[in-house]
């Protein structure tokens, strides 16, 4: 991880560009993709999946024999787990299921807003090196507590045909409709368009590669909405002297174990809180069961020095993390000068 | 007006369609635009300024003396309705500024969301035939609830340099911090990417013709957030025997002579109601200032009867129109089936 010290303020902005990569070509690619799954659905999924894929597909969607097995291969620690998981995130967005009080803004005319939950959602859950459950759970939970009335699931199997049981498990749990043993650009035509087999949502949701966020952009353009354009993982933490420097490491080696192209930074007001971070990641680092992709990931990432805590928290605004960790004394009242970052995570672990 | 009588569900989606239009030399043009303003800046603005409107700009900012005398050349009326308009929309808009409650997921895990204001925002108001000062009251006074702390207009000025006095008056009494003369995917791309004048914003907002829809697109691609893809402005009526005719014609002549791409939509479970309310269009259009826009937008519109107030409310869905306005006796209880529509007006005028 490089280690940047005292850099102007007039260079913060180009230390905080993330990478661009070259779009014309992928626009080209995942154009003809589209195109062919609107035109020839199923045909031309089970095409690209033997394509990019090597996996020759007859049926995509999961049975729910398939579904059922799942509960069997998983151990019971990890049933517990995503069901602790998932009244967690059920808590905290059902309280997010209110309605607005009406307004007067002339005598007889009330005005409100309500929420009406979108009627057919799709979800992509990637399928990298790690099952994404907790995506998933994230996507799925508030579809449900918003009503939406069909909530389908695209993501990869492997060459097996096979869908992590954990994954399946957790689509049974929170309620998805049905699944489908697709990814890729294909599988966002396919919920943009619909097929054969799969019908057509009105949004799609959920994280992916390139090729996947592409798609995802482009069919936005046509008439089917999208949450966002996702980019690779990255987390930001400022930490000062108070902070517990394991555990900083942890925090910034658990993103970094994302993907190789994720993205981790380190800032704090004291070069030693850096130096003992580093150790403490150097350390960690040789234990971590994805530790090549980490390695990968931290020789994108860097640490800054800067003259104050006020300074640390001017740069993350600048940098916008997709989240953030302040690993601070004094977390909770800086909190408030945050005002660009994904999430906030506030936690004092002197 | 088109009439269509009692059409089967299976042909419901292809009568909603809108027209699509060719994208590709657009994004072509647009491209072009957006790429020579980021290189060249100013000079390139003024160019276009030149090649689209004949105007000859050498400084794009208003200044204030030509925002104070707006002050002069407007009616006390009209500053009246437009301080009446802006007291109601704050009011509204007021009550959406609220904290939520925190949840605690685990003893001692507490989670929340917490909205903050984007820092610089740029708003876009086109130059049509008519000054939309209604629509920088909409987008200006919740950018100023919401402390964004920066806030830009780009609007497009006439042949003699100036911005129409409505818009000045109205962007001093909401206000904007700086005004700009200019208009189309250049103001666009000013905005996205800054030039020597104009200082990049965070976010655009508001509407605009197609190659203002397909800038905001195109920079949303290179990182600049935009509100929503802006398309010609619509409205849809369900009307039953108990609407008053003359209204329901009025609603629908205001927006068809918004543009000549409007589109106006008019359902009912009973002929004769639509006789009425045509006859009463055919009436009301002789005297309307603005006849030939809402005629030949009044060509792109229809009518539909259908079996029942409920078959009117699941075409309505089927539609999803921007603005929807139930003519109904039981307008308030249906309100509840309507699950696809921008707004809803609900009002009885029997």
């Amino acid at each position: 991880m490089k280690k940047i010290v005292y850099p102007e303020r007039e260079i913060w902005e180009s230390i905080c560009k993330r990478p661009v990569f070259e779009q014309e070509e992928l626009t080209q690619t995942v154009l003809k993709i589209l195109e062919n799954v609107k035109i020839n659905g199923d045909s031309a999924i089970a095409e690209y999946s033997q394509l990019y894929d090597a996996i020759e597909l007859q049926d995509f969607e999961v049975s729910e024999k398939e579904i059922d097995e799942s509960d069997l291969s998983i151990s019971e620690e990890l049933k517990e787990a995503i069901n602790i998981a998932k009244q967690n995130i059920e808590k905290f967005h059902q309280a997010q299921f209110s309605s607005e009080a009406i307004i007067e803004t002339t005598k007889g005319v009330k005005c409100w807003r309500k929420n009406i939950g979108i009627e057919n959602v799709g979800l992509y859950v990637p399928n990298g090196s790690a099952p994404l459950f907790s995506t998933l759970l994230m996507l799925g939970i508030p579809a449900k507590i918003a009503k939406c009335k069909q909530i389908i699931l695209c993501t990869p199997c492997n060459k097996d045909h096979k869908i992590n049981p954990a994954i399946l498990y957790t689509a049974k749990l929170v309620g998805i409709d049905k699944i489908y043993k697709i990814g890729g650009a294909q599988a966002i035509s396919a919920m943009a368009f619909g097929t054969e087999t799969i019908a057509k949502v009105n949004k799609i949701f959920g994280p992916g590669n390139q090729y996947v966020t592409k798609a995802k952009e482009l069919v936005q353009q046509n008439g089917t909405s999208i949450d966002m354009p996702a980019g690779p993982s990255e987390v930001l933490v400022i930490a000062d002297t108070t902070c517990n420097p394991e555990f900083v490491a942890a925090d910034l080696l658990s993103q970094a174990e994302h993907g190789v192209d994720s993205q981790v930074v380190l800032l704090s007001n004291n070069d030693s809180v850096i130096e003992q971070i580093n150790s403490a990641i150097a350390k960690q680092l040789e234990d971590l069961p994805r530790k090549k992709i980490a390695a990968i990931a931290l020789k994108n990432s860097f640490s800054v020095v800067l003259n104050s805590i006020a300074e640390c928290i001017d740069f993350s605004n600048c940098y916008a993390p997709e989240h953030l960790i302040l690993a601070l004394a004094d977390a909770n009242n800086l909190s408030d000068k945050i005002i660009n970052a994904g999430s906030v995570f506030i936690g004092n672990f002197s």
